[in-house]
């Protein structure tokens, strides 16, 4: 069988423990798989339990690497609400076709009904983006931006800036996860979370507040059935999927965890991972697009190594 | 229950029939529902059954609409393949997470087993660009783009081009329809189809030919469950999805056609469709974006009025 396989990786990648086969490092120019297989332990991270976040479904575990250094409020309210049980045995509300999987309380809204949210708040400020200060650690990208002033990478993250403002936020590429609000800006908390499963819904950037990324598990989400709802709500209770439990990584026995290590975004292996897929060098490629968009930059994630 | 919708509408509409209510022609800034209500009939367009493909599955139908402007041997051929019923009987074969659902025969490339062209080419020179000319009715986007010189609308497609090579080419957004191939350029004929399913894969425009788009039914490739074998191809025979038929819509009765209209992209109230999601005017946005990425632009579809 010889299908025509479109030949190119898939932007969010597991890794098997890498090959580290017969790179040959200096020699230009390298394909991502060669970046990679070169790559040295130091040029991966591994996410803070404390700040990684597993949404347990029927079907499976999807994993989230929050964004506390770009919305320390709402990070903390959601490691709370996580810590407290609030999550487990909510459901997924919303699958939006080219937009957004959804999540919380079905009976939100009804007095009396909805689900206590303990010692975490159900408002809070909004944190749509914060000031720029070094702690960033940016990996600037070189092609431009339609929304952005500057995009590129901080922490693991896809993120943009704007030096007039001094602002920097989390921007809604494939993954993405906010926070649901109505209309006031002050008015979501993290009770009610969203993942972007579309393309990159960028006109969300600076309106909602951005917590972090899904790093592995998205085709739990993605693969929904969408809902036939306005805005992808499902209209039957019985359509939605029941959230089995959605912890903290911290709060979770060590045998139980999902153990991942993510590729840095601020090391020279990086940076050739990036021009890899600026200009692909496999046989496939006839036209490199000599440029890259900021949500199609794979941020690759593998099982340590035993 | 008052949820935090991000009240947002999906991308790809498919509207009841328009309301025609209360918009206020010549006031300004409007939203795109408003921009909607106030068009006329002569802003949309029914696609060409001939140029419209019917992919039936067990789920449900997908319609395309095909581009023959933009790579005039492969559409004619994939026409030739539908009209023949080369696919009915085969099979989606692979579902790639944020990247494509893809079409053809499990049996390509097996001597003997592979289903015969019929009366079509297996393999055709491709067409990744065309020259331009004045048939090609541009309507720019204003705000620019990571990786063409160029980009807007032509004849209801997302496209690119670049006036210093004279090339125009219809580009990779949610829903892309294009042509499987090999390492060699010439290797596609259309036999095997990929529909885009998440981040425009913009890379891929120029190295592939794009033959159409999907206009209604993205959800029921998009939420396929992802093949979990390399680059998504399903491992199991049993875990493909039929392919029920597909035809062209004008092989099909006109009782069992599915009568769509498709807003036109060359009109006043496109452009006015366009500002509206460069800046959101509803009271949850708070920072319009003042820009729209081409992916992101909506191209509305209806059921005619009865």
């Amino acid at each position: 069988m010889a299908l025509s396989t479109l030949s190119v990786l898939p932007t969010l990648l597991v890794l098997a423990a890498a090959s580290g086969a017969d790179a040959a490092p200096g020699v230009k120019p390298r394909t991502m798989q060669q970046v990679l297989d070169a790559s040295a332990p130091a040029d991966w991270r591994r996410p803070d339990p404390a700040h990684t976040l597993y949404l347990d479904l029927p079907a499976g575990r999807v994993v989230i690497e929050l964004a506390p250094i770009f919305a320390p409020h709402h990070v903390a309210n959601i490691e709370t609400l996580a810590h407290e049980h609030y999550f487990d045995g909510l459901a997924i509300l919303r699958a939006q076709d080219n937009f957004v999987v959804q999540w919380g309380d079905p009976a939100a809204g009804e007095a009396g009904k909805e689900k206590s949210v303990g010692s975490a708040q159900r408002r809070l400020k909004a944190e749509f983006t914060v000031p720029w200060r070094a702690a960033f650690a940016w990996t600037p990208l070189p092609d431009g931006d339609v929304y952005a002033p500057e995009v590129g990478f901080s922490g693991g993250f896809p993120a943009a800036r704007d030096r007039k403002t001094g602002q920097v936020w989390l921007t809604h590429c494939y993954g993405a996860v906010g926070v649901g609000r109505d209309n006031d800006a002050d008015s979501g908390g993290g009770t009610e979370l969203y993942v972007v499963i579309g393309h990159a819904p960028r006109h969300l950037d600076r309106n909602i507040t951005v917590v972090g990324r899904v790093v592995q598990g998205m085709e739990l989400l993605s693969a929904l059935p969408r809902g036939t709802g306005a805005l992808g709500f499902y209209e039957k209770d019985e359509q939605r999927i029941p959230i089995t439990a959605l912890r903290r990584a911290a709060d979770v026995p060590e045998a139980e965890r999902t153990p991942l290590e993510l590729l840095r975004t601020d090391t020279p292996t990086f940076t050739a991972l990036v021009e890899a897929r600026r200009n692909r060098r496999d046989e496939w490629y006839k036209v490199p697009a000599g440029k890259i968009d900021l949500c199609n930059v794979p941020l690759p994630v593998r099982a340590p190594k035993p």
